[in-house]
């Protein structure tokens, strides 16, 4: 296994940990040395996740217990604020990381303050860290030391509105009207994300204002050169499904459907992961589920003028986190971008 | 039982028709005479739906076989297109008529034709049908012959929507982005609403156009003394969930989060199945499931101007069919509104 | 309202307590004085349980705020071990209780250490509290002062085999082979019944012991003069639903279905609650959802002799839980058996 | 591609289809040249099934269509009665089957026709046709010109009880009390498996006799060489879940659950796809979703005499259906076992 890729994944126990250990411990070049979670140290893997039984003889470690010397690349599925305080350590020990929390996606710290509700400890490391969306950073993925993979929803919203905005086709307001799956919510326990509280209901939450928002502006803003774009109106939904992020992108603009479906296919045709569905055609999200695609559709509203529709879906766990994570992992390491990606969307 | 009223179910074999049983049979002032049901014609209710049993020996019967004259009221609880086929006779016979169906619901018979692929049959009695929208057409709705039972989605977005029309608080564009249910798409035997095809996912559907953006813009321009209204975009969604309609309402607006409060408080202050969430909540569809209750929330997008969102729920089969039909009962015999349908909402 | 029933509901912040608000606010003969909820205190219960908006005003009070002279039943849905430490201080001020703990179902004090882990604290109170079963202990039920309200399993179990075991027409083991919707496993924070563990799932749990175990077989055994008995195994699962128990009952039996059909049918015939079903029917939760029934179905299993299966559905926070304390409460004032429970089942 | 084998689905529009196609498009042995669909017939396959949008170009084609002599092995996931008609001139042209269907399970034609409701129509290719369970067959696969591939809950049961059986620790009575997902009900438009009907609720079915039946007998009797067997109950239960088989098996047995546990440990222990869970944990189906394994649990009930309980799940449409035939595709090829289905479970 000498030239397998040494790597550990801190903070395991979450879903997004789950997703990371199904996806790498398959992957041809991945070589699992550890798994940390503080709160299950020394328990087997498979006694958390029986789904992993005979498939790997992990024990939970202490993060504080690791040799990074010995590590290559690290996948940090941590609650918000631990990896801006592990990142100089690691980066010191030469470990490359990529960070599934929000800690180095918003390039603005105050910004950062305002909605994570404490100072970026580690500004100087932010600056230097990439935002992997793969789609759009790949070059700058390939040599970076700190990758921030993007949130669930940013993913899916800005898939969809990045070609449009790069070409100056979205003029004033953007309303995403966004539905997310209950795994976005986390491994938690928590009254909100029960089964007798979250399954046959629909409700709209913060509407008031959601961390997303800013990454999605940021991201946004910095392929829209013409400074088209007004008002972002972001309105998360809690679905009653376990995973999927649906976005609902109501766009002002003078393109045509046919316009919005040719730039989106420029964009994407090289791009194995993104894929835009025949004319009329709208994607629903189990159509991505347990893979790290993304479908969008485009559709034109019955008796609007000068307004189109996209919707945009992933697996919020997928590509919206631990498949993007992997994807981010292969782009670093030259790797074919399907690698450990490969499977095919699980229906029904 | 000389004094209850002698009712009829037209059409009771799907859900909006033993939703009317679960509501009819246990109302004080109803005497259930009849259900009729093609397909089921000569086997007991409670052999179809089990729920039933022991609260009813009802039999399905042809509706041929009804001798209209010795009924009262007529719930139509058909496909569309069987109303209008069917009003003359009825209505030649005394009987009051509730049309759960689409076919009374537009005063255009040009629009009825494009959005149901026939031409109306019956408009003389159309002219004089009533939108039983019960909250804003209650007077009229009492000297009716005709009631036009509204469709669910337009109950959620227009009476949310109405107060603030009627008041001129509303410019520009709605974007109404909505979300039902599975119910919605009836008892019938469809690949497209399995559980294996419809849970565990979530897609929009009929965003080029749908039957209910007709309806609801008649609503509101009949409210729109000001012409303020541009566009409506109205997009549907199927959530993975029995019963529910979320109505997530985009709107343009020079009032204050508190004017448009004020204004829906004014609207409902004496309607007791209108309920508007206190400052700052949002409502959730279980919130109101299996009642008849409509819940309001108001909120402000975080850094758009000029702009707020209204949620809407409702439970499609009460509010949005069949408690309204039982309501638009009450009101049509000067009952107390609350008749039969006084239950609280089921949760979990 | 002074000749209502003064009401309260101890620990109404449980499915349970919100079920109890459900049925008891519209209840005829209920004044609803107070509802105690020690980690909500303060705050109106609408808050809670936003479905309530408008139907009431109360708010959430300490236990140790209320007057108990001022009130006549209390209705107790705390954790196991609260009931048998407040009983006498109730019983003292000549409150009657309702109990839906299991602290007084367990005649035996010893099997109560053994299941719930401490002693037994009030066990004279003990032996005059009445088991409530509701159609099997009805007189004992009318003067009690303490009764112990069932559990969900044990009510759904006994309600199908108690008849026969008086009969004596079960012989040798019972399998009962339960299964339960997760509200049975109550509000808390738990990870295990969060929506994305406990959906798109099916699992046992506790077949190597449940509580509820020694209360089946108690019930049981106090019908079984001739000692037919001999193992009871009971296997609950957890199934990714709401509401509902499913108890699937193997019998070894000299008799056939028919002579089963009519010994349930003599027990049930005047009993409103419990209905068996038609010859070869086999029934389904959500045909009692949100109602108070328990439906029983007969069936022969192919090609095994002297065996039948029974087959009982209840909806757990109704009929083994909310829904059978409130028949206690009619029962013990001399109420029609159906004061607050004539509602139907909500299908679909 | 030349030494791929030349590989065909017919009757692809299926759940067992499509997730055949899921397994046989990346497996690396496969050359996936035709899959017919009668009622979708030259249609893209991924208009259907839009996650498989840029993984196949594939057309569904009519099976007349076909020119066998090019094709290598036929994968028929066709409705019952069709396989036996088609086998003849598929064995003819040299094609080796691998039937999903019930087919070829039955040994004894009577049996068939009085569960299948007509005659078999090829008894001679039923003597030569291989059961393809495949941990107790490979042998007989190997050489196979006709697989029957096992049904789903005959699978979940015979690989928990084929073990202790051959061993003579299963004595007297067994209760396999099973609970099947909705997607065994296949994806015809059918009332029963609506959304609506079948989720939120919980029912048994079959009861009094179901087709599985004769082949768990079959495959037990067959390892049974004291003839220890007496009585087998068999009653499915219909979970509102997608996937998954879980089989509750109550056996009589003078074994201690140690001796049960190395027995099932000596079977098993070189499958990959068969896992015996650590003392005392029990099993449930969402830790083989989307996978091909099985997992089985043994526990004792509490006071209960010579009684153990197995508990065994599968996914139905792998392990108990699509997986196996790929399974048995390996073995009778002599690839490895995990070809194409190394993927691991998904959760959550």
């Amino acid at each position: 296994m000498g030239n397998k890729i040494r790597t550990a994944v801190v903070g395991g126990t979450g879903y997004t940990g789950v997703e990371l250990l199904r996806l790498l411990l398959p992957h041809p070049n991945v070589e699992l040395v550890a798994i940390t979670g503080r709160s299950e140290a020394g328990k087997p893997v498979s006694s958390i996740y029986p789904s992993l039984s005979g498939h790997t003889d992990l024990v939970f470690s202490r993060p504080d217990e690791l040799d990074w010397s010995t590590i290559d690349v690290a996948f940090l599925a941590t609650p918000n604020g631990v990896a801006m305080r592990m990142a100089k350590e690691l980066v010191e020990a030469g470990v490359r990381i990529i960070d599934l929390s929000a800690d180095f996606r918003l390039k603005d710290t105050a910004a950062y303050e305002q909605w994570y509700g404490e100072p970026h400890l580690a500004p100087s490391l932010l600056e230097n860290a990439v935002y992997g969306l793969c789609e759009w950073e790949a070059d700058a993925v390939k040599s970076a030391q700190i990758v921030a993979n993007p949130g669930c929803y940013p993913t899916a919203v800005q898939l969809a509105l990045i070609p449009l905005i790069k070409e100056g086709l979205v003029a004033g307001s953007i309303i995403a009207d966004c539905k997310s799956g209950v795994s976005g919510a986390g491994r938690g326990a928590n009254v909100g994300t029960l089964l007798c509280e979250a399954s046959d209901t629909f409700k709209a939450y913060g509407a008031s204002g959601h961390r997303h928002l800013p990454e999605i502006r940021q991201g946004l803003d910095s392929y829209d050169e013409g400074e088209h774009l007004k008002d972002i109106v972001f309105t998360p939904h809690l679905t009653p499904m376990i995973r999927g992020i649906h976005a609902t992108l109501h766009i002002e603009t003078e393109a045509t459907i046919e316009q919005v479906r040719q730039c989106l296919e420029r964009a994407y045709a090289d791009q194995p992961f993104v894929q835009l569905l025949s004319d009329g055609a709208l994607p629903e999200t189990r159509s991505v589920k347990s893979s790290n695609h993304c479908q969008i559709g485009v559709v034109k509203p019955y008796g609007a003028t000068k307004r189109l529709i996209l919707c945009s879906v992933i697996d919020n766990l997928m590509k919206g986190a631990a498949g993007q994570a992997v994807q981010n992992f292969n782009l670093m390491h030259d790797l074919p971008m399907q690698s450990g990606l490969a499977m095919l969307p699980l229906v029904p």
